[in-house]
């Protein structure tokens, strides 16, 4: 194999290493496959070049507009998987890893695309939020929202997922609307590149939103502002190191750190050998020691079991390990490939002697395993390895310690309180699981441990089928976690695009709050609509135009005959006595849903034409009882506009029903679907 | 006047300052008027007890009860706010400047009451953001919760607001479930010292909810973890030291700062002189300048007007300064009282004069102005100063100087674009204002400088009425800034409760989420109700009691009767022809308010009972057209409770609706209320 160098993406250009750049070898064979560096990159240029040229091209797309760009971003790496595939096993990942990594990073753009185009508006503003009543009349008020940040994006990445580590953070940059400059872990950096290559040259993305560095950041750091966000996943010790630079601090510039986690499993106290649940827990705790042969940062690292099931969790869990075949990656019945360097190696097996003062040993040898197809005493191979803790509660390098690899330690509780307290003893992870088919366990253990876990994952026979495993940080839900963790957030959806967005306080009148978030706010001004709004198409119709129409007069017969005719025979419509005791009405009145009705009886237009279908509804409230010779009328304006398809899009209307008084009776917002 | 002692509150216990305390000057007379300081302190007992005590007992109660104790600790200091005005005056303050700090800061534990009973659950865990579906059949589901920190918060307060300042960070902490230890600014702390001891002679707090640290706070800071939060408000020097101290940034401690900032007021390019804005802009400015004697975080620092009304802006602003009337705060003549001490008096000349390099000083004279009632020689008052500065684009000190006194600096700008970079030279403030009537102007600036600020103001002759002023930090919106301003965030309703929980990612089977989040999500068992439930009580009926209906038969005989009756004679009801050629329907089908009002016909319970009103209804969403013939029922479970007051509570029923298929053709959540 030739030596690849690894270039960096900068402000257009591809730069190669240059003098000075470092080795790296496969995790395999130990050969030297790539080198990687950067002597001759211009980082004010690259960063300037982020933010004038990459920025504002992207800031001047929609969130849907983004949203579409990085469904097609997924699509064409899709397309080239396999290379992404072949060039992977030399980082010592098998192909279920190739899976975790590539396939993973895919999904993950896909889900922001679809959440881009689902949960956020096809705009440049997102509303945070309602909006807040500032005044008793209504004409000052107040509303949160988050626009795109306009700086950089300089995403710091982990060698263990050099595609999904860099995907995760560039689906939710890109849809906010910030460039990228990605820095891979030199170990893996050969894969990373490859994406990046794969993503540029589909022409998909704008000049300056995505750039690479192969090799060391240099002082950019340094250059970073108040617009600036780094997210770093890593060491501690370098967490530690880039965000304590005093111009990070000065600035406040934004850092997202994910780092070291001593994540716990906890076997709940009614998951008795025999049950689905004993069984689901060995399962998924060799699962995590093994997958990514344990360089994961979500890792099972501490296996907490209840004090008289520890025996049968370390006997169950060495029968399973034993299985395991080592080897080459590459092989289809190889379960646990190699890690990614001798040096991390090394240092796994310096952290395990530093386990080893506190535990015991009790499955795997490292100087005494088999690997099958490849040179263990060249490649970075390892076996699992399963110590046992009898003393928890004094040890302290079990709960403080990350081995980086396959590499867990059992311990046992003795009430749940108990187990919560050694989950916590990791002082903030990024997750912990429970196997528990109660409910109330799983509750004693979101009260007593949510506030130490980024995330709890609770799994059972119910559940076993769908779910997705202790490990997988999933795109919709937040990934990160407190104290040693890094105090870190992201992904979980729109939460993670809000990290490159900055949040902001507006206040001013309803107009004001209309025209910035274009989304029609109550007591904004009503654009007459030159014909019935249910008669013009989607592209006409404009924010604010509005119906008024004529007033019903709601009769006793009315509700009478709702009442028969619906079997809504409830006591306030029909009974005058019991309705008169009841705190809410003065006597009998109109159904809810009759209001509703004859709403509906009022604004609609009855004739074919671009309005499809009323699709839903949301928000409603009954603030007023209506009784019999009371008349109601309608206001019902465009509140926002979204687009789903190529034929149609939907509008969201703000109703209000009035009575003769002008006093509100209901307020709801209307959906339908209109053609373009 | 007496010299008054300024104790801790540690433990549970009065702790005097001992020995090398502190003195305390007046900032009218200059003379000691009390000392401060902790020789005794116990700071690790402080801690301790937060941890145990009062974070037990607070973690106790639920959102709903700590909202009650919010509400009653913010009656019971309004009862004794003439002690504390009549204290503050001291401060430099006049009686409208107390109205800001001591009426400011109830208001503010009245509105998290308020936000806590209405927009928090009665229970102990917040669920933040719906369900995330994760598998395909259900069986695996997301949710994300918010739970309590279980360590303390450490509230650094800044001298201007003694007690709106304390105020403002405790009512989030407490309504989150977190002790707090109050460290207020020495200078002001015997007003904050008088206002803890009022809450705390209340009885309404557990013990250990709230402590008091007279003087520095020693090496807590190092003692803290990740279930900790510092909040801190002060200067950018201050938390540079405090944040970047290893111990902090190692544990990933939680640390919001709000500190510098040069927030700016743009004059509109609509506001000409003669329009209601512009009369309106002078006001707002020549208030901020003066109110607390400009010793604001929010004051105007930056005024930028069009260039061509520079010279209208000085003229106008310099008139209504001229009527500012300085001097002893007690009279009610007074416009504007003393800063609070010698020491901030000389910092701000000091500031000033570098702002003299490169602005001109054209209103004001710190060496020649009038004091009404105190002696101007020992006092620490200053006039308004106002300055011009003509080349803002080469200027630097204008826009990172911040003279934290009566002092503001006029700037001209070109067109819009360059106000909003001139207010972006702040890199980072927590607020910018907009005069202007011109919402496209508004939407302009919203989207080139949201980034750069934590709030946007915009104002003019449609909410002049009720606008709240550019400078104050109202408790339903967010209040803080990126850069410079420290890039924290306080308040904004349940975002600023937010701070002191942590999120936390769940995922699990239908069952762990209803049981954690006390809220019944879709696929989780169904509890049989021994009773139609609404004969059933608000307290006999629990979450997941459920009703399931008989079916309905929907004719064409009931669409066709329903048209006429309601008006409502869409033709997707009415014309086979149009609705088979609507992208959505195979045919005619039923209108949606038809199946709303049968389902409803299907699960009442007519007769009086504890039912009271059906008073809303959220998220319907139609899935499935009904045609005639098919045959429609309905599932009725109650998905959450939340009581309203000592009669009744609200009642959260997820309902569907389904054919004979079993497939669903429509979903919402309904809303009654139900009495005990």
């Amino acid at each position: 194999m030739s030596i690849q160098e690894i270039s960096s993406f900068a402000a257009g250009e591809w730069v190669a290493p240059g003098e000075g750049a470092r080795n790296i070898a496969s995790a395999i064979t130990g050969e030297v496959i790539a080198t990687a560096g950067n002597s001759a990159l211009d980082v004010q240029g690259m960063l300037d070049h982020a933010r004038t040229v990459g920025g504002s091209a992207l800031r001047k797309l929609t969130f849907h507009d983004r949203a579409r760009m990085i469904k097609a971003l997924a699509a064409h790496l899709g397309q080239h998987k396999q290379a992404l595939y072949d060039l992977s096993f030399e980082t010592g990942a098998t192909q279920a890893d190739h899976l975790i990594d590539i396939d993973g990073g895919i999904g993950t753009l896909f889900v922001f695309a679809s959440k881009g185009r689902r949960e956020m508006p096809d705009g440049h503003v997102y509303l945070d939020g309602d909006v807040e009543q500032l005044s008793r009349n209504g004409s000052f008020l107040g509303q949160h929202i988050c626009t795109p940040l306009q700086g950089v994006a300089v995403h710091i990445n982990a060698f263990n997922f050099p595609v999904w580590g860099m995907l995760e953070k560039l689906a939710p940059t890109l849809l906010a609307g910030v460039p990228a400059i990605v820095k891979p872990a030199t170990n893996t950096s050969y894969v990373t590149e490859l994406a990046v290559r794969i993503m540029l040259e589909s022409g998909i993305l704008p000049d300056g939103a995505l750039q690479l560095v192969s090799g060391g950041l240099g002082d950019m750091l340094d250059r970073l502002n108040c617009q600036d966000v780094v997210s770093f996943t890593g060491s501690a010790d370098t967490a530690f190191k880039l965000r304590s630079a005093p111009h990070i601090l000065e600035n406040s510039v934004r850092f997202v750190a994910e780092q070291d986690s001593l994540n716990a499993s906890i076997l709940g106290p009614d998951a008795e050998p025999g049950t689905p649940e004993f069984d689901l827990f060995v399962k998924e705790v060799q699962r995590e020691m093994t997958a990514k042969a344990g360089q994961k940062c979500t890792a099972i690292r501490r296996i907490i079991a209840p004090e008289n099931q520890v025996q049968a969790v370390i006997e169950a869990l060495s029968a399973r390990l034993s299985k395991t075949v080592i080897g080459d990656p590459r092989r289809e019945t190889t379960r646990m490939g190699a890690l990614v360097s001798e040096g991390q190696k090394r240092d796994v097996l310096e952290k395990a002697a530093i386990l080893g003062q506190e535990a015991e040993r009790v499955f795997g040898d490292p100087d005494n395993f088999e690997v099958d197809g490849a040179d263990g005493g060249k490649g970075a191979f390892l076996p699992p390895m399963l110590f046992h803790c009898a003393d928890p509660d004094a040890a302290q390098r079990v709960h403080d310690t990350e081995a980086f690899g396959p590499v867990s330690t059992v311990m046992g509780y003795r009430d749940l309180d108990h187990a919560v307290e050694l989950a916590n003893r990791g002082q903030g992870s990024l997750v912990a699981s429970v196997i528990t088919h109660d409910p109330q366990v799983a509750r004693q253990v979101a009260l007593g441990a949510g506030a130490f876990h980024g995330r709890l994952y609770f799994n059972n026979r119910d559940s076993i089928k769908e779910s997705t495993g202790h490990g997988s940080p999933l795109p919709h839900m937040v990934h990160g976690g407190p104290g040693r963790a890094g105090g870190g957030e992201e992904l979980g959806g729109v939460r993670g695009v809000k990290h490159y967005m900055q949040r902001t306080a507006i206040q001013g009148s309803p107009d004001i709050l209309t025209a910035i978030g274009n989304q029609w706010v109550p007591g904004a001004t009503e654009i007459e609509a030159p014909a019935h709004p249910f008669t013009r198409r989607f592209g006409e119709l404009r924010i604010g135009e509005t119906l008024r129409t004529e007033p019903r007069t709601v009769t006793l017969e009315d509700i009478e005959h709702f009442a028969s005719f619906t079997g809504d025979t409830f006591y306030a419509h029909m009974d005058q006595e019991a309705a008169e005791r009841n705190p809410f009405f003065p006597g009998r009145v109109a159904h809810g849903y009759l209001l509703l009705s004859f709403a509906a009886g009022l604004f609609v237009e009855p004739n074919e034409g671009p309005v499809l279908a009323n699709t839903g509804l949301d928000g409603l409230r009954f603030m007023k009882p209506v009784s019999a010779g009371d008349s109601i009328k309608v206001r019902l304006t465009v509140k926002k506009k979204t687009p789903r398809n190529e034929e149609y899009g939907e509008v969201r209307w703000h109703v209000t029903v009035t009575n003769q008084e002008e006093e509100q009776v209901a307020e709801y917002e209307l959906l339908t679907m209109n053609a373009y």
